[in-house]
């Protein structure tokens, strides 16, 4: 995640602003603002802003004129009691906003949640710059033979040669077809003046979806929540998980209770079918209970089998 | 709005908290920030907290690094130019929190407005204080008799005096029926201890529809602008446009240039129908266009009339 | 919940309307469609319209160019894995709409999720009808004791009496003297040539929050599943609780399968926090565990006994 | 748009299926169900299911029992004034499913209007049909040297041969590659027993932005009109406007009253900002009007020329 030497350079001066302020500020997350976290290759989550902290939950649950905190124990614990009851609306009440870079392709499945702000880079009106994913050879996984939507073994030898090599051949290709194309450089300075470019909002169509793209994305903590209990969860795909994965250090950062509540309550959580807690009853009965005998189908019988940490 | 002792102390220790912040702030609005703006006769809106301000929009629309501010004659066009061109995203980059007290019958207009966030004070857990709009005599109006939607003259003499003797009595009355229900004291004191009181979510319903309650609110900017170009409009109750207009000077002190852009651009703005279209060109061009011959119904005819600033 | 005569005609006449269509359309509903189902003591739910089925939930999932249907097991199957792994878009697909009659005091919570589409009945245009909802004396119930939220025993006998005397008393009384502001009677007609009428947008802050309302309310299947996972809970209050297990039964006629999933996944499910799942993984090893070695609260370790059907 | 022959055998099948229902029915769009309207070079809307008609707004703003229409020259002077008046809640009450093949890079443009139900095919579990957009001849065009966002003349000859042929040809490739990589035929057949094939959530990074990709899209008619006025419009980018064309005949045939409102009011209205305004009512009263003292700036000049039909 190489920045540009300007870029360095704006990061540091509004990191460098300083005001005074009444709003509730979180010094833990002052430190990381504007601060890129590098993520795959080329990527980053930066905080650009935020609003509330764990005190603001409290505050508005209550519902009061001040602040609203009692004592620290007594605030973590009804906050611990809005997330176990999923009392959301008083964690709408906190907002961050990101800056983040990431490849075309995650960003489609990450757009999919639509509770949030966006705001994209235009590949419409400006020039997208040349950088693309390339998996790290440990992340180069075959299609698993067990389950459609998972991973296999890792690619290697020859083999991860051979993808890698068309990966990168594709995207470079595309890429110089794209400049070609715009008659412009990565800069948006025109080449040849003897013929036209293509409008920037059709030579987009030849990048590879490993292209990188940005954007700023602002969200409610309840919904930034929502997003990363299915995108932290270790069924998301890997390049979209690394960017929840990024996300959970800054909200450890800005509200630490709530943080710690959500990995109690919904992270570390399990929830069992109606089906699933019969059989459990009876085992905690101390009955000896069987997949034939427990109604539940091979795979929740699974599923069941990892939440008790037993062996299937 | 008579504030309790103890609410304007919390007010007062929120303002005296100073902190450091790398994040955009606005003085003018921290000079605003927690102060209750009055409203009808015990209602208020106060900032609670904010994010963003006028060059979070521009950073926002150049999904840039640093502030991403350039000139300010540049910033304002851009600002503007987004405004015009209904380009909301960027907006929508910009967040504030509001606490409101308003009637009851208020908050049900007002809710119809999805994309916020709400925490209402709950009458499920808690107790209602004893507070209830009643208008002021010049905005106790009579039904309009053109216009269903509307508001006539105003009542005066023994039948004001009627009209607003029966809502403070029923108002009263009502309260003091669910204060006896309760069997609780309107700090939630218990009172004869020999008698059950009614449930809280039960007595609530004894309760009329100009009884204060409060929430926090929090929205984007471009919700808000969406919020206040129906509310802060002419053909708006009277009783939610107070509230609307409250809003607008908080908007003002925020994001100036945005502002001046809503008024000029949506406040200020009017919107022709292809027919009305068709009767303007024909009036610019010189010619006499009469209702009859302009294929406009009477009543689009009449605002086409105000908007050109002419006698229907 | 006494229809007029012209409101049960209105009725009749859609139901016997039938016209052919190419829709996914399901007998068990139709046979519901328009029918008001009664709900406490003057409300009602009517089903007005659908879209989609079961079907439509597996068509949609499978991005297919017909049906997409294959055998009904495999249907069925496919239906319940993205129940079970909260896959919530392809149950978006599905929609339904009510027409719903509930007191103004129900109306404010169910109106808390924002995820459907409104159409109220407006009290600044129209005359709310003379109805207002009194408990039956089985749910006149005491404030709990433990709970702020929650009910206690039946009041009983005179102080039960006396109780829903006050509210039988201050909502008539009320709704009089709205009536008397309006100078209309309840059908819209003038009253009293000799003096002006209230604005209707002013007089209706007379009545109490027992008053009904009615709406039509629109959702998709997933948006309303989640609804009626919160309001057919039972630490629901009674009031919306009854409106969501009468439209529960019209789920069940409408997916069959969805609503069978949703019972097993989600109202008949429990979710184990992390540190209940450890507890329970002890259990199911055979171990005897207390309350005072599982760091559980006192309130969580009784609610995982209810989930394990076992006493505190 | 070449339909495969069981594609077209399960819509026909759809086609066929015949049920009775009491739902409102609309003839003209029954007509139309099903069948694919072809859009771009392999690209198609479809309707898939609606919900509501033109009298369902009418009964919607009533909050009627029955259908609530009276006569039609009243319910259209209602959806008219509805439209006019911006009264947008009765127009969510219609609901249309679209299902939709179209090129990933305008997929990435529409997907940012959120309030709407989507399902997309997934290239993380299925393998994307070799289909990929090339711009017919006169639609290769040059970039605008006025305007960052619009196009210029259409290129020819050699250089629109040359354009064509990268486009061509860095799709195949890619696309090549992509098979290559999962080492899977179309239909998803394994092919070299002898290697492993990349993860399927891996390879569709290889592809271009101009493959086509497919889903559902469900959307109510208050939104779908917001989308249409944007996307239907000259400023939008060719490839996503004649899939709104594709649309507004389908909302021709399915509620025609409210088509013609909106064509009235919305995609053939103009807004005047307040000082556009100024300066028609100037004109309007036989001042002559020129840039220099309109207070206009001169893009705005042009646009209110252009909207009176004269030249700037």
């Amino acid at each position: 995640m190489p920045l540009t030497e300007q870029q360095a350079a704006e990061i540091a001066a509004a990191r460098a602003e300083r005001a005074e302020t009444s709003r509730p500020t979180v010094p833990a997350l002052e430190a990381l603002l504007f601060q890129p976290l590098p993520v795959l290759d080329h990527g980053f989550v930066r905080v650009i802003d935020y609003m509330g902290d764990d005190a603001a939950i409290v505050q508005a649950a209550r519902v009061s004129y001040g602040r609203g905190t009692r004592r620290v124990s007594e605030d973590a614990g009804l906050i611990r009691y809005l997330m176990r009851h999923r009392h959301s609306t008083p964690f709408e009440m906190c907002e961050i906003k990101y800056h983040v870079k990431l490849p075309i392709f995650v960003a489609r499945q990450w757009i999919r949640h639509r509770t949030a702000n966006v705001n994209e880079y235009s590949a419409r009106y400006s020039i997208l710059d040349r950088e693309f994913y390339l998996p790290a050879p440990e992340h180069l996984a075959a299609q698993s033979a067990m389950n459609r939507q998972g991973r296999g073994a890792v690619l290697t030898g020859d083999e991860a040669a051979h993808v890698l090599g068309l990966l990168r051949d594709d995207a470079t290709r595309s890429y110089d077809h794209y400049i070609e194309m715009l008659n412009e450089d990565e800069q948006g300075a025109p080449r040849d003046p003897g013929r036209p470019g293509l409008a920037r909002e059709l030579a987009r169509m030849n990048l590879t979806l490993n292209t990188y793209t940005q954007w700023y994305w602002k969200v409610d903590l309840h919904n930034l929540l929502h997003f990363l209990s299915l995108r932290a969860d270790a069924h998301a795909q890997y390049e979209i998980r690394v960017y929840a994965e990024a996300m959970l250090e800054t909200v450890k950062a800005w509200v630490p209770i709530a943080y710690k509540a959500f990995l109690d309550y919904r992270l570390g959580a399990v929830t069992l079918s109606a089906q699933m807690l019969t059989a459990v009853r009876r085992m905690a009965a101390g009955e000896v209970v069987t997949q034939a005998d427990s109604g539940l189908n091979r795979r929740e019988w699974a599923e069941l089998m990892a939440a008790l940490a037993r062996s299937a």
